[in-house]
């Protein structure tokens, strides 16, 4: 379900998008974009539950609220999160919206700005105010506009993420671009993600669309366990097809659900260092909650995770952190699979060839399932190995 | 006040120790060891809290209840965690002690198991049993036996672990012996700690003594963040020098403290791969439980981990994973200290001298402070950078 460049990317109407190099990034690569929408569109968003939040989300939220969920443009800089950057950071992104605002004629309030990158370095406001005329002239509604919006607002990512699903054979669409590659561990992580769609709903309406859709796919995905300050959502829809949400409720289901699943497992499969994907399957718990306890603290066990990294079938790591989860497990109840082999039953070591469980461990993807014997309730969790190269990266991002 | 080669290691009164090579580590080196002890011996010991338990974990606990806290030998493999080997780990277990006491002429309720080494491999209960008589022939009550001893239980561990403290202007002592250097989070990890004394104690006495030194001491360290199956602190009081513990209490209070607080440092300064060992402070919590939480979380976060392995001044990581610890904190309250210079006040950056907190950072000891402005309550927490070197030792451990 990973997109390729070959995919198909549909283009919801009533949308366009531009990206520009504003001297943000050391890099000097692209780091401020814009998507630009209609009067007509609704919009929600999820944030982080991080109780440390950047500057964006504060003002995002309070816009949302304040317009009743109407959005006439997104500004995204990549390079500097404007996170700890106190009340300068938070005037800093105010006046970024009053200048957008100003420029489109419409309340600061309809404008939502993001951020990603270090935390705790200064905003330069400025520097992105004196480019948003220029975000403005080049707003085009092209695929290549949109994959240059996908592309200025990576960081760490090796690649743009976008998944694509039409509506109604083609007469209406919801396209996702995501990034992200660290500091994963959403808890509705900096991932930053942007749902567009053309159908036509309510900010209620898409509010409970998203949320479930969420649960499914952000909600249930790891690569280091760590929660961004930054992590947002948005689901914008401009309305243009004049398709109603509830004409088609269950088919956009369907589709929301799938672009955020492509979107999750792109974002894992492009975490720092990941050379492995891990399909964790927590099986007979007695509700889904004790199930993703189980499963992140799984997920986010060291010695797991570089077991993982070696292709080690190590299932002893994989007891000892269920066993730590916080759940009162019976070690005789539980069971471990890794790929198509039982190696370990009722907490005992199966007969199992080691050669195949660890080929099997060796691709891209792989599947675990751990059954503990409580229940029926079970969770899919996506994550990923821990290598070295995880290390190298952020023992030297800041300095 | 980590040991040294050249520190005294004071030899309380009633202990003997032995070691021998049973062939259970693949390395060949020693890997069975004994510590034996008088008929007034008392014991008391704290276990892991994980669910999943090792044999001698099960078997030591009921032994204990048995005999009432009446221990006449210790017998230590390393190699082998007898974890995840269902009922025949737990006969192997039995057979060993109870041909142990056959040899001693007590019950095997009063020896005390212990094993530490890879997980859900056959316990070779065969191969330990036919080493108990050498064992026995070969104990002894010096320096080199003691030391011996500490040196086969080790597994990754690069160095032995001993503190020591005498009582009483040298009338008696409590030395300490550790082993343990990954999956390190004691809940009360595989640690193994074996603190030895010659003072005359009950063993309720010492259940109140040994519970409130490891709070102060093997429970506020991590590593990895991983509990083993297998943690074990075991505290026996030969009575040999005939001085009550209740005469002595403040000072042994002390120095059990003090034994092992230093055994706990040793243990995170020879964690695998760590460079630098980082006392944390949380300050200014409502309570101590608090305070643990937000330790537990910045001391668990790849992320800081990481930075710490760079000697990166990165606040902006610890302040999201504070952040995201559970605690309802006011960003607004949060302050950073890095060694003595102020880096962050009030989730806002400050000036401060960067190279100055890189050098501090590049120590093989140092300290960081974090206020959360709630309370009066603090902990001093010990941890460690994650390093390449780390996810290279646990990637290849069991292939």
């Amino acid at each position: 379900m990973t997109a390729n460049a070959s995919d198909p990317i549909f283009l919801p109407e009533g949308f366009k998008f531009s990206a520009v190099k504003a001297g943000i990034k050391a890099s000097g690569k692209p780091d401020l974009a814009l998507i630009l929408t209609g009067p007509k569109t609704r919009a929600t968003a999820l944030f982080t539950k991080n109780r440390v939040v950047a500057a964006p989300i504060q003002v995002g939220r309070a816009g949302l609220a304040q317009s009743r969920g109407r959005v006439r443009a997104v500004i995204v800089n990549s390079g500097n999160a404007n996170c700890a950057t106190g009340q300068a950071g938070v005037r800093g992104c105010k006046a970024v919206c009053e200048e957008m605002g100003r420029l489109l004629k419409v309340r600061p309030s309809e404008i939502f700005p993001s951020s990603t990158g270090i935390i705790g370095v200064p905003f330069p406001a400025e520097r992105v105010r004196s480019h948003l005329g220029s975000l403005l002239s080049r707003a085009g509604s092209s695929r290549g506009d949109l994959c240059g919006f996908a592309d200025a607002i990576l960081t760490t990512d090796t690649r743009a993420k976008i998944a694509s699903v039409s509506l109604r054979s083609g007469s209406a669409s919801i396209t996702g671009i995501a990034k992200g590659s660290g500091m994963i561990h959403p808890q509705l992580a900096t991932m930053l993600v942007y749902l567009l769609t053309d159908v036509v709903a309510s900010p209620s309406e898409l509010q409970g669309l998203l949320r479930e859709a969420c649960d499914e796919s952000f909600n249930v995905i790891s690569v280091d366990g760590d929660t961004s300050t930054n992590d947002t959502v948005l689901l914008l829809a401009s309305g243009a097809s004049q398709i109603s949400v509830r004409s088609v409720k269950k088919e956009f289901r369907a589709a929301i659900s799938q672009v955020c699943r492509s979107l999750a497992e792109q974002i894992v499969s492009d975490g720092e260092g990941v050379q492995h994907v891990i399909r964790l399957h927590i099986e007979q718990a007695r509700n889904r909650a004790e199930a993703l306890q189980v499963a992140r603290t799984i997920a986010h066990s060291l010695l797991v995770k570089t077991a993982w990294a070696g292709a080690d079938p190590n299932w002893g790591r994989i007891l000892a952190a269920a066993g730590r989860s916080g759940i009162p497990l019976d070690p005789a109840k539980i069971a471990v699979i890794i790929g198509d082999q039982v190696v370990c039953k009722g907490s005992i070591a199966c007969e199992f060839d080691e050669e195949k469980a660890h080929d099997h461990l060796s691709q891209a993807e792989c599947s675990i399932r751990v059954l503990i014997g409580r229940g029926k309730a079970a969770v899919e969790f996506l994550t990923a190995d821990l290598t070295a190269e995880y290390v190298r990266i952020n023992a030297d991002y800041s300095t």
